[in-house]
């Protein structure tokens, strides 16, 4: 036998704690909040709890299948993933790991560690990345929002209220004057900001540029007319490349803030965008997350991501509605909205975005469950109002007024000067 | 009402074919295969089918969860995902999508409409996208592999056999010189490729300029002592500002390859990095993939993910064992190497590479299967030989020599000048 001894997992031989040393198994240990990435793993298996953690605490730091000649003991000790701990009840394996295994600023390599190879393992059923806590070294390699919740309510002057958010639909269709044309209507009817949808990105007959052009002359117009502080959320998803190019007309153009899939794009182009330091206010879209969040047994939370979000720097964030055409879990949103405002590193906090089938006849519920510090989007829920988006615009805004007031929503309704909201009601519900 | 109809999804008040048009469904009729991108999915809800695939259809393209007052019939009948046929008992269907839908050459932009929100729908219990099919017009805005498989397997003098991958071990644990040391012996000792493993970038031990100067002139030693081309595969993997000033540290250096995790940089890199054409061989590692590749039911088919990215670029991509500690299933693996390697556009072939828990025992059996025309990876497999490493990659070399002669791997193992295989037989099995 070789002197650096291996554990030999997947296999029959496999001798925990006899001649062969784990490297990776240490129940009851403490790990340090200072030194360690700690990941909380949900995992089903078939083979003994032990085994099975330490397949995932080796694949996901230095290890593999097979005893291995390269790997020397005090490397081991010193890289190996360390299992703390095991809660056979709920499933959950808590692995901590050496900071030396990391790279300082990289969410991908983060990534292809933590969340790579371990979703394969045939020796594991189901697995899911439920959590990561960071220490603050590690966190210091990130910018963080630049702007953050309370720097974007204020430039909206929206302290004490949402923020109502329009999207532009149809998602695909309009040119790009009617989409300026048409984002003006919505924000002289009390959008706060108007959006573009997840897959309008530079189109023959919508192209980017000139959709900037025309939508900042219709923002300052809309300005004008209503004295107030309004913002357009460009949609720069594309190859990084062409994404810095777009996010760069933007600014040069004198818009604020840009939007990123951070699902299709990844969280590394939102790494590089905050690099830049645009001064643009990065807006994180979320479309494909639910192919590997939605299963509650298998793939990565949506904390996870929203956590690494606001690492990188995203000011605003989708995290869910709860009440709407998406299929979210509640008690999920409301702690994604949790961690993105609570102390964290010493980053800003992230404003929390709920998007997807939402109308004025939810918000008074919305604004019960997720609070008043959040953006509210309404696609659908403005474009669908039997009067068209003007109409449905002012319907979005008497219902926040009305919550903002605390009165009931079917009497606000009925004020004369409310009559938008009360078709709203009518068409949809309340 | 007014007069531009759209259907009232997710509404007792739905009137599919009455007076409220349908722009989705259109059930037997034919897509033109030069104008549409063809997605299929497999679905499962409790809801009428026809109902779902419209729900589908429309968030995937121009629609919501309500009637538009926005989008005129003629932008709808035009845009409109186009939904052709449901296969109730294998629960698939299939949508035609427009052209004018996407942009130019943003694997991102497809990915945000076709794999974005669609995965989060309430409506739908489980969706998965299985497979997507694309005009040739929409093909040639994608650059495919600049090099493809034949140019890798001439490069490396390999027309007739599998080539001989190694995977440094541990993961993470050697310094820059130990790396490059490692990595000559590899050679020397058969293998053709020595690779980055997936979580090993830039680390303060092993930093990557210093890797890329040790190992390559390493290289330089290895092809002189053996007189054969050599290869090592860099790993790029980084934010993307970060991923391009690497590869061309290695482009400057005199290496001829990189290596993307294409799942947590995403294709969006690997498009990028093909376009600034750096006579890189693109190597596409695929960690974290099973987070939604894995479940049956719900998230992206791998092979969705090798189209994308032998269209991105990727030379050499990551597609399953079949055999290993990977949980792939055959078919699927067969299906994926087909697609990579049969005619697509105007793209050359992707050379396919198994990798993940491979052992000199199970080549036979690897190559029964997947044929000759990959690359074989050993990780595990060769550093955890009982004579170390430069034993393991004899061992691994002597068993793709016995397939490619055609002999009995127990037999050829028996012959003296084999002893290596012999014990990583003894060792691992066969």
């Amino acid at each position: 036998m070789p002197k650096t001894k291996f554990i030999r997992r997947s296999s029959a031989k496999q001798s925990v704690g006899g001649e062969v040393e784990n490297y990776y198994l240490h129940l009851g240990s403490k790990p340090s909040p200072k030194e360690h990435i700690i990941a909380t793993y949900r995992v089903e298996s078939r083979f003994a709890w032990e085994k099975v953690a330490t397949e995932i605490a080796a694949e996901t730091s230095i290890g593999t299948w097979t005893q291995l000649s390269t790997l020397k003991a005090p490397i081991a000790r010193k890289l190996a993933g360390r299992v703390f701990n095991i809660d056979k009840k709920k499933k959950l394996i808590k692995i901590a790991y050496p900071l030396a295994l990391f790279e300082k600023a990289s969410i991908p390599q983060l990534l292809s560690g933590l969340a790579g190879n371990v979703f394969s393992l045939r020796m594991i059923k189901n697995i899911r990345l439920e959590d990561l806590d960071f220490p603050q070294k590690y966190l210091n390699n990130f910018g963080g929002p630049a702007f953050g919740r309370n720097r974007v309510k204020y430039k909206l002057r929206a302290k004490n209220r949402p923020l109502i958010g329009a999207i532009m639909k149809p998602k695909i269709g309009l040119s790009a004057s009617e989409n300026a044309r048409l984002a003006y209507r919505l924000w002289v009817n009390g959008a706060d900001i108007v959006k573009d949808d997840e897959n309008l990105t530079n189109l023959d007959f919508n192209q980017f540029k000139h959709r900037v052009e025309q939508v900042l002359y219709e923002k300052t117009k809309a300005q004008l007319v209503t004295k107030k502080k309004k913002m357009y959320v460009f949609n720069v998803t594309a190859t990084p490349d062409v994404m810095m190019k777009r996010a760069k007309i933007v600014e040069r153009s004198g818009g604020k803030c840009v939007m990123v899939d951070i699902i299709s794009v990844g969280l590394d182009n939102v790494q590089m965008l905050r690099k830049a330091n645009l001064r643009l206010i990065i807006h994180g879209h979320r479309a494909g997350h639910s192919a590997f969040t939605r299963n509650p047994r298998h793939g990565i939370s949506y904390l996870v991501i929203a956590k690494l979000a606001r690492m990188a720097g995203v000011d605003q964030l989708h995290t869910g509605t709860v009440v709407g055409k998406m299929a979210d879990v509640e008690e999920d949103v409301l702690e994604v909205n949790k961690s993105l405002t609570e102390k964290f590193g010493k980053f800003k906090p992230t404003l929390p975005i709920a998007s997807g089938g939402l109308h004025p006849g939810l918000v008074p519920n919305l604004v019960k469950i997720l609070g008043k510090d959040i953006i509210i989007n309404f696609g659908g829920g403005i474009h669908g109002h039997p009067s068209g988006s003007s109409a449905g615009a002012r319907a979005a805004s008497q219902a926040v007024e009305a919550v903002v007031k605390g009165k009931n929503i079917k009497a606000w309704a009925n004020k004369k000067d409310n009559k938008e909201l009360k078709q709203a009601l009518e068409h949809w519900g309340s």
